[in-house]
């Protein structure tokens, strides 16, 4: 019962969540999950000018299990193009394979 | 030192959370991790009856690590079973190497 | 434009993620995301002498992109030396591929 999906995960700036989520939905992907992080990366300056290493989580990671490869870099692609030119973020796949789902499979079945 | 595993994450209302704790007890895994989590799916809408996109966080992210996929099968199927009729939820899983643990591997090793 | 890299995940006590975020700066890697947990392990009370299970979410789990594996194992392998004798903690592996990164890759790109 288990089926091969691609897990994408953005690690981004809390403010691009609603964009990034239309971008997601606009993509075919059936949903995603969202946590509140915190983050030191390279920049060590956030787009705010806030140093990233506060305490205050204003950062998301964001994942998205995709169908395909295909999928999810294309929503990669369209974030990094978007965004990561002015606001800091990362972008990673991962292999998975999707047990049960009633979020990801939709009402009608996989 | 690296011993393989299987990382099982569920993805589910956060009112669930001590239920699925007694599930994975019973199952032989030795603790799990939690998260808040916000998410969209393919529903839209929650049991409650609330939009599942606004952020208060009412998800959780569980993970559990087992020795063996059969464990972590035997886990995602009887909280499938059991909820994901009723709530929304996912369930996947990826595979991992346990390096260091206390936790995981119990007082007396592994 | 995907590019291979092993993510370490350390799942332990809020209090050590400073000490923890020094090591990893230490190791040459270029950053870490940190997100509030909550669990339950094998020795069911921690270090200050509360029950592990409630809900106060005073566990981080924090994730570091390596460009190898031996970087990884290198931060696991201090982190579990410095801490997980007095601390409960787990430190395991999973395989990426970095997509997009400005935080990962450093100002200077990839």
């Amino acid at each position: 019962m288990a089926k091969p999906a691609t897990k994408l995960v953005i690690i981004t700036e809390k403010l691009l969540l609603k964009k990034i989520a239309k971008i997601i939905e606009k993509s075919g992907a059936t949903g995603f999950t969202a946590v509140d992080a915190i983050g030191q990366g390279s920049r060590n300056v956030r787009s705010t000018g806030h140093p990233s290493t506060s305490d205050n989580h204003t950062n998301m990671k964001i994942e998205v299990l995709t169908d395909t490869r295909e999928m999810a870099m294309q929503i990669a692609d369209e974030v990094a193009d978007k965004f990561f030119a002015d606001y800091s973020g990362i972008a990673y796949l991962t292999n998975a394979e999707v047990l049960s789902s009633y979020k990801f499979c939709g009402p009608d079945g996989c």
